[in-house]
């Protein structure tokens, strides 16, 4: 193997791969980075116990400048391959496999000669039948995860809660994530019905992939098949294993009438919870007051050892009855960043009952819930 | 105590102040802030066994639009007082003591109430002769700071080395520290002849002193006492205690005699050893090797797992002996880094022998040396 390619461009593809890098596998040849160069272009790979990266970078794009000498593969360790690679003195730099697997670095003056591995050692990739296809695009796929996937749970107790779980049926993508003390469910309509699914992927592995996309405007193509799911750009493979066993049924959890109901402005509200709860974080209990009166909304946090704050919370309507409720802070906080700047109505039953949170914009299918804390 | 003032400026005096508070102080009273109100302006105050600042905003400062209802003075618990100062929701914020130390903070809506402590049982800071005063620009001290601070040692086996040592004579400052492995000594004239001195601060406490200048523009004032020192600004008084002890002879270390003399710009040298030195921090000892000859200058960094990499240096001018020496390319790096994009010349005597590095214009009275390390 031997090419020669823009550091830059190359960089961007490594650092892409690298997501999938753990330093920490215990397989040696995973905290390797493998190389593939075809006469169609380069491919990096990149792998852990529980995604696969795959980028592909075409012979033709004019950006990558790359020049083929010699097709062929090898695998070489990740980290000091991209430290080497971000140091080197010139624009361009010119890789090639010697014998015994060592790989000559150059650029300028510079002749870095490192250890390689056998690239036949590096573990393949699952086979993924392409039929099977769900197409939407990039942004929408992100805005889902990041609408859901802070809600997953962070123990393994339960492994099942720590995915989110996705259901395709009806042309309806349904997405919903809990850790049993909060949800977060969120519904789109998906055009060009395929087969429906129910799966459940790892809260990290969406995690990684919202942070790998490059390209928001782009269509991914989701594609499943047992144990794993494949989403696909042009430039991109990424696999991650699903989550075994079956999801709660989290739809009987949703409450659907409720004694007391109030609307804030999102932003408005964050301010307010955030400063209640900075006194609250000190406190044995992490938790914070809402008063609702039919003329006066009040928000209280208290540390019995810094002193306690309270706010007149600006709201846009309320009804029903007048409310006490505790709850922690930190699920809503959670819970409206995830809203982002819009309207949102909080739906009570009582004080020990979970409340809901949804846009004032019915069309939006989205909803929050979120258990709140007794407190006698 | 009552007052009404801008929440920026008043963030900006208190971050300056919590640069000398430390959370890990067996001192209660010194995790807090002390905050006195005079009819002349506000003042905060933040301590530690090594230094002290005490800042200070005029009562006429337009920016901070200081309205003064009552003088007094009060402490404050300092990390969730800029915690709650940082999330207030209004552009103006009123503090006022209330009974038993109790402080209200109230902006818009929001009114926290938080526990105080009597600035009484807050500790004097040392009361230091202004009249024996050096005044250099701070511009000027930062530089002295950045190129020396980064030699002392940060082990305290030898407690002296972890300081700067500081002499004024013969209308001269002389800045050097060493930790026995590598040697920065910088020498600036100075103006208006004061008392000599000869003193040793902290390493620590002037790289402080450095983050909390706001206006490089500005004249410092150096006061010493018998164990502290002084700087002091139109807004702000920096103390710090000094090292007692008796500092090394420095001047004996440095030769001046050598056998190869060799002119280099300084970034080009500095990418190289960076890439040189990737290889070597993974190898069982962190050396570099240099090869000079009159016709060709080398590099290389070798690590026996990863791989190794030689580089040809870009260099201006080389004469005297053929070499091969081998440093630690971790204190090379820290000195090229404290010259700054100029062309020094780096003089040799023997492998075995420090090295020294100066400007090659000799105007500017800075010099570095390093210790090779031996290899056989």
């Amino acid at each position: 193997m031997k090419l020669t390619i823009n550091r830059n461009t190359f960089m961007n593809e490594l650092s892409t791969a690298q997501r999938a890098i753990s330093s920490k596998t215990t397989i040696p040849i995973l905290t390797g980075v493998k190389i593939v160069l075809t006469t169609e272009g380069l491919s990096l790979t990149g792998s852990n116990a529980d995604i696969s990266i795959e980028t592909f970078l075409s012979a033709s794009d004019e950006k990558a400048n790359l020049t083929i000498e010699k097709t062929g593969a090898i695998v070489l360790q990740s980290r000091f391959f991209g430290e080497i690679i971000r140091k080197l003195p010139e624009d361009m730099f010119t890789l090639e496999v010697l014998e015994n697997n060592q790989v000559a670095i150059t650029s300028g003056a510079a002749e870095f000669v490192v250890n390689g591995l056998d690239a036949e050692n590096y573990p393949h990739l699952p086979v993924i039948d392409e039929n099977n296809q769900l197409k939407i695009p990039v942004r929408v796929l992100n805005k889902i995860i990041s609408e859901t996937g802070f809600a997953v749970s962070m123990h393994e107790s339960r492994p099942i809660l720590t995915g989110v779980h996705f259901i395709l049926s009806n042309s309806e993508l349904l997405a919903v994530a809990t850790d049993s003390h909060r949800l977060s469910q969120r519904v789109i309509p998906v055009e060009n019905a395929v087969e429906d699914f129910d799966i459940v992927i790892p809260g990290k592995s969406l995690l990684e992939l919202s942070r790998s996309f490059k390209d928001e405007e782009e269509l991914v193509e989701v594609s499943i098949m047992e144990n794993q799911v494949l989403f696909k750009t042009k430039t991109m493979y990424f696999y991650s294993r699903l989550l075994e066993g079956k999801y709660p049924d989290t739809n009987r959890l949703i409450p659907n009438s409720f004694n007391t109901e109030i609307e804030f402005n999102v932003p408005a509200l964050l301010s307010a919870i955030e400063r209640a709860s900075l006194l609250s974080h000190e406190g044995r209990n992490n938790i914070v007051k809402l008063s609702i009166s039919s003329d006066e909304v009040t928000i209280y946090g208290n540390s019995p050892e810094i002193g306690n704050v309270q706010e007149e919370l600006t709201y846009l309507k309320v009804t029903g009855d007048p409310l006490e409720i505790s709850f922690n802070p930190d699920y809503m906080k959670d819970a409206l960043k995830a809203f982002g700047a819009i309207d949102v109505v909080v739906k009570f039953i009582s004080p020990i009952r979970p409340f809901t949170l949804e846009p004032v914009d019915s069309d939006i299918s989205f909803i929050q819930l979120i258990t709140p804390v007794r407190t006698n």
